[in-house]
């Protein structure tokens, strides 16, 4: 039987999704898992748990402006915190979603270099411009972007992403699940790689 | 010039601060810090952040139930998830602070012993008499405990400790402050330790 995958749910918006898509794909390769990229939405997710975005909470904003960038340092990844922030993904999402079913061999590039572009060049994916860029530094047709972003199945898709990610009980971003187990958080990954070896 | 000890603001009622408690005090002393046992009410910090205790928000409640035990077998540490939960910790808390200001060599062990006694044995340390036995175990007179919980300057002492919290920044717990640098959570104790060798 084919062991699943590692199901990795993120919002493009997310610091610690960022600093975690740096780190899982080397986590998985490790443990011979594939890597199921799944764009969400925190805004329905946000409406269950009660929660807002990190920066505009009392206290815990304060905390994650300090804690983000440090993380970032702490694993050695580059990070300077964008402004605006957050910003609307859905369309770097949908985008993703496109490449899955069409070009599936750009996926993970796509996310890469969404995350890289916001979160260390502070270009915001909100604006469709700067995606046609990113689609152009991949050989894409900018176009494409425009079609996915406007495909309604596409649309549908991300939306089934999110439907999947409240039924499996995804209360934030980074969420991995693998073999039906939840992790939350890029400082869960070290108990993931545990986890996958030792099954404790 | 001494170097400032390590603030560990915790709840008895929190799980990751009974993890951390685990741990705080062999960090501490490798990096020839003192560790400052901080006792506070989460109540106020969650009435400022707006958040719940963890197992009653939606999904979050779900994962923090796999993930508290998961995160203590990871550490080795012994868990059994205690009911009632979370449970008024006002009392074990003033008695943590009369102790640091009439019997502070018991401090910390009458700290190790209210997480252990809730979070290993189920035992209800909301319940006086639990108290009562927990203080006999150590020496000291049960009659000490109600005494401390009655004394004005105990109260105003615990009080003073969470407002000291929440002008610090603290968000949940536990929290751990050093030199000005606040960590939050079980989880970044590794961040913690690297944080205090390297300054990175």
């Amino acid at each position: 039987m084919p062991v699943s995958p590692i199901a990795f749910f993120f919002d493009f918006s997310s610091p610690y999704s960022y600093l975690a898509s740096t780190r899982i794909e080397a986590l998985a390769a490790k443990h011979d898992r594939n890597l199921e990229w799944v764009p969400i939405l925190l805004g329905p997710v946000f409406a269950m748990t009660g929660a807002k975005p990190l920066t505009d909470q009392p206290l815990k904003g304060d905390y994650a402006r300090i804690d983000i960038p440090r993380s970032a340092r702490f694993l050695g990844v580059p990070y300077a915190h964008p402004e605006p922030f957050p910003v609307a993904t859905y369309q770097a999402a949908r985008a993703l979603v496109g490449l899955q079913r069409d070009r599936p061999e750009l996926a993970a590039p796509w996310a890469h270099a969404c995350f890289a572009a916001y979160f260390t060049q502070g270009r915001n994916i909100a604006e469709v411009p700067v995606l046609h860029e990113l689609a152009r530094d991949l050989g894409l047709d900018a176009a494409r972007i425009d079609a996915w972003c406007a495909d309604p199945q596409i649309k549908a898709q991300l939306k089934a992403n999110g439907d999947r990610a409240l039924q499996s009980g995804v209360c934030g971003a980074p969420f991995f699940i693998v073999d039906e187990e939840p992790f939350w958080g890029v400082d869960r990954l070290p108990q993931l790689d545990a986890w996958l070896t030792a099954r404790f």
